[in-house]
């Protein structure tokens, strides 16, 4: 149940952002409602067909698909009241990254997966939907361009896969693990840490 | 029976949509067949993935491979027959579109998905060979740039669900659903339908 | 265990060719790790989903995490002594393409599929990792550039598909099977090998 309305609030915010990045694209209103909720729901989908679970729950609950597609239509029709908040949306990008990374974890968790694969499964599930949104609008993910993104991630649902081993109870450990992302994502993004490139990274002449 | 053969009318149509692509990507002959079975099979792949049918059904019929190839190394060698029916391209896929949505749907009742659940893999299926062959060759997928394009998948994919429900024959219900995809489609391109974009598109600045 | 040991080579090229790829894009540390362990474990991934094996063998097997991750840390700390070996890259290219096309149908007949079914999801298995990262680096795969490619995996796949079905034993007809992919590749981008283009392949307008 914590878990269930803890899961809707990183739809929210994944469809936000999807739907942001679409008007930003100039994509019209039936673009906007498809890449918020390939956005929203890419991640989840992507962890059941890892899972096993057929077909996808997020294609089985229709409250996730009304809440996303509504969060896409809103986000449509009111993004100038908005338009200043770019940094709202990577607020919205960290929440969604934060909430299905340590839930994706739990629910592999759940369907018995060892728990390193768990976190892994988790980590994908964060990220996939991110993912899908930046490469079907042709740019480089986010995740390969902003360090704290994976890393930020993989520590939620290590927290989580932690808090397992460590029999404390799922909900609250989930909810505090998503919290640590954020927080971690927020500040990384507010100071500007940067992981080191490597050196003389020109490709060489072919 | 009925759905086989109009299955195959589907692959034919998205394998010379994604040869065609593929050509005028100036790809050699073996990236053209390449992407055009990506594309006439992809759809169904993902189905399938999702419906927990494995290995996919088309990977398992081998008529629809020799169909897939065959038809893409026509277009490989007989294109400047066709140099100005970029309009047929789109009918192609068009018509694949209206197939694999439709059918997409019936397959997944099959499977005993809920009816919601259903019109969202077919929907699915039908954009999902598009939507491949587009983000191979480094496009914004159809799918977003043209709005009418995923309501009309997903239009076909909600008479074939509402046809379960009235308990009309699937058979010919899927082809009237098909029918009705491809006449959208085609409509909105012939009069340029467009979608509304949202106002004051232009992204904030960083 | 010969078949396990072989994995581990494709493994370790694929993730060198990913992290190479991510350096040269200049992405960070963390970025090149993430598309380093994407190549390397994208193919076995896609190989298990389209068998239905859930989890996915891949992420269940924490030594083939740990080495491709070692192998992109290394790439990315020593990267400047290869810096020249933009062929070496190739060769790695060519080695994980031809391990993972071959183990991959043995894989696929290990689970009771048909041998064409096998050779395709080989075919896939080989190709998809190296896909995956064009795609997220957004440059159009290796696969439909070059030609020779989809060929030699899919070469390679049919001599394990050949071997099944003569009952000859399975770890040698792989690893022949692989090195035969490796030498085609390697004979096909020295020799500068092209396969013909479609004549006049400009779009037509609009």
């Amino acid at each position: 149940m914590l878990l269930a309305a803890f899961e809707m609030l990183g739809l929210v915010a994944f469809a936000a952002s999807g739907a942001f990045a679409a008007v930003w694209a100039r994509l019209d209103v039936f673009g906007v409602v498809v890449l918020g909720l390939t956005t929203a729901l890419g991640g989840g989908i992507i962890r059941d067909v890892l899972l096993g679970i057929t077909p996808p729950t997020t294609l089985r609950t229709w409250p996730y698909l009304a809440v996303a597609a509504a969060t896409a239509l809103a986000v449509f029709a009111f993004h100038p009241v908005f338009a200043r908040l770019r940094k709202a949306v990577l607020l919205a990008d960290a929440v969604g990254l934060g909430v299905f990374a340590t839930t994706g974890t739990a629910i592999a968790l759940g369907a018995s997966a060892p728990v390193y694969t768990a976190c892994l499964v988790g980590r994908t599930t964060g990220i996939g939907g991110g993912a899908l949104r930046d490469v079907l609008l042709r740019e480089i993910p986010l995740v390969l361009r902003r360090e704290i993104y994976a890393l930020a991630a993989l520590a939620g649902a290590v927290l989580v896969g932690a808090g397992h081993l460590l029999r404390l109870p799922p909900g609250p450990v989930t909810v505090v693990a998503a919290a640590v992302v954020v927080t971690v994502r927020v500040v990384a993004l507010w100071r500007r840490w940067n992981a080191p490139v490597a050196r003389g990274t020109g490709a060489p002449a072919e």
